[in-house]
């Protein structure tokens, strides 16, 4: 067993024993289904997405709805989780579970939110994309606080590897955030809602603090510089001072390039000429757990309110992000105007 | 086999005969070694690159070095490569060949020039790096007008899937430019410089004609816009028309981004603060074929000249680039006052 195996790592998490199955079931099923996808994207060099020019049409497959599939499937062994909506379809509804779960019995009850393939326009130039899950204590996450509610979230990232970077924060325990790798190897019994061939890369994810070697900034939505002067004027400051551009279009690597660097500052404004896209159950609230969790911040730029600090009233809603360390969201709140 | 078979597609190319070599045994033999590149990123996930944080230092892997590897590897069963350098090994040095090649006793005569793994900035952060290989005719590539000299290059990327991007131009024919899809089936009998399980994606990669649906722009060394007024000028020309951007850090994700899309312009200026780092013979040069053989243009921002006009004396001379479609080559050009 190598010495940065997650099993025995995880199993060693101080995670509260109110959320064992959360440990044991929810969270190792979830990394599971993101392995899967990733195997599942390496197969799928033609894949059938708006934008794409593709010669084969009898040989297309639809990455979102596999990918979609592989996550209901494994939730499907994962007792504890009661409730599931996703990207692909929006809705509530009960998780029907088979028969082979280990776990059932549990008093424990959690609703998962996810976006099963997060950046379909950068999946044919074969640049990386991801998964977004958010998982609520209890049977919705509707007219929930996702500051206290989602109790974890995960994004998977499908790159040259394929990784996972996780948040914990439940009552009672400190927030965790960690990353790890997704292997191929199935010769492992990773038994009922295991996860197999799974190392820890780093144990602890964080932003770092000033002063940094180098600033990165990824401004999204920068189109609407041209009708915001505020967002133009914040663009132009982080070219004046020497940051870095990283913007693959893509908030999941987009937002894990920032962890991995330990530093970076994520925009995404709203404008009038330009509708907010990032969904809050399925984008945005995951995504601000994970920054949190990482010592950063993550706020709405329409009123500079923390995004975990509103619940949604259904699926759908959307909204705008600006996120990443501290200091920068700050500054950008400033430049703002809020 | 699939209809979509390599192999098959490929003997049927319109590469004359004076060139048997490098459609039978060169290109192949390279198109593996991506593959064998992809399949050894996928396991490192514990890298070790600068500006990465990395808990485990006895399991460090150096994934350029292994790169470098894999495609002098590849060289070693090809005959008809008599020279190669690399952006590790920057000199031009005899290939030494293993006994096992098939088609010894070629009269072809090629010389390769190689990056193995470019973009180990964003290794870290799980981002789509890539390969990029140009192939000369000849016994070396310094002091060969690039036009003429530079006959093939292949851009490999590594993201969710492993793909190739290639372009073949000798004399005698149009130039070509494809895209092939790399898979991991090892079963069937690549053969002494053959591909195993490649797919072609796209039989003909060519960026469009306007009108555009979208428009894209990749600004790379955004920094010396703060010193160049014509730069600044530029960006904020497609911020003002709505270009969306792409912008990865990756020389290959970002060039194959536009061609995926058909549109894309890139662009990475030098200043006097801002020294030229893209080096002409492992980047620039094949980076220029391939845009070409795909219907653009690549010039050297610092005269205006075309990429593949200007022989190098040495491996290590670096130059700027703007390369993707023509009319927003053009307008570059205009703006920067060339």
């Amino acid at each position: 067993m190598a010495e940065d195996d997650f099993q025995t790592w995880w199993q060693s998490a101080s995670i509260p024993p109110t959320h064992r199955a959360l440990q044991d079931s929810v969270i190792p099923s979830l990394l599971q289904s993101i392995s899967e996808i990733g195997k599942a994207l390496r197969r799928s060099h033609h894949v059938s997405l708006a934008g794409t020019a593709n010669a084969f049409g009898d040989d297309q497959l639809n990455v979102d709805v596999h990918a979609e599939k592989l996550v209901r499937d494994s939730l499907a062994g994962c007792p504890a989780v009661v409730t599931a909506s996703s990207e692909e379809d929006p809705v509530e509804r009960a998780v029907r579970h088979d028969g082979g779960g280990s776990g059932a019995g549990t008093d424990e009850k959690y609703t998962v939110a996810f976006d099963p393939l997060d950046g379909s326009s950068i999946v044919a130039p074969n640049w990386s994309v991801g998964t977004i899950i958010g998982i609520w204590e209890g049977a919705s996450a509707l007219s929930q606080l996702p500051s206290r509610k989602q109790v974890a979230a995960i994004l998977g990232v499908y790159g040259p590897r394929t990784t996972a970077v996780v948040a914990v924060r439940v009552p009672g325990m400190e927030p965790i955030c960690f990353e790890v790798g997704l292997g191929d190897d199935d010769d492992d019994d990773g038994g009922g809602g295991g996860v197999q061939d799974c190392r820890v890369i780093r144990a602890s994810v964080r932003l770092s603090r000033p002063p940094f070697k180098t600033r990165y900034f990824a401004p999204a939505n920068l189109r609407a510089a041209a009708d915001d002067a505020r967002y133009m004027h914040l663009v132009t400051h982080y070219i004046q001072n020497g940051y870095t551009l990283r913007y693959s279009g893509g908030l999941v690597p987009d937002v894990v390039h920032a962890l991995a660097k330990g530093h970076g500052v994520y925009l995404s404004p709203v404008t009038a000429q330009s509708k907010a896209k990032l969904r809050k159950l399925f984008e945005l609230f995951p995504t601000a757990l994970i920054i949190e969790s990482a010592g950063g911040k993550a706020i709405d730029p329409a009123d500079g309110s923390d995004i975990l600090s509103h619940a949604v009233g259904e699926c759908g809603e959307t909204g705008g992000l600006v996120c990443g360390n501290s200091d920068d969201v700050d500054y950008a709140k400033r430049e703002f105007g809020l």
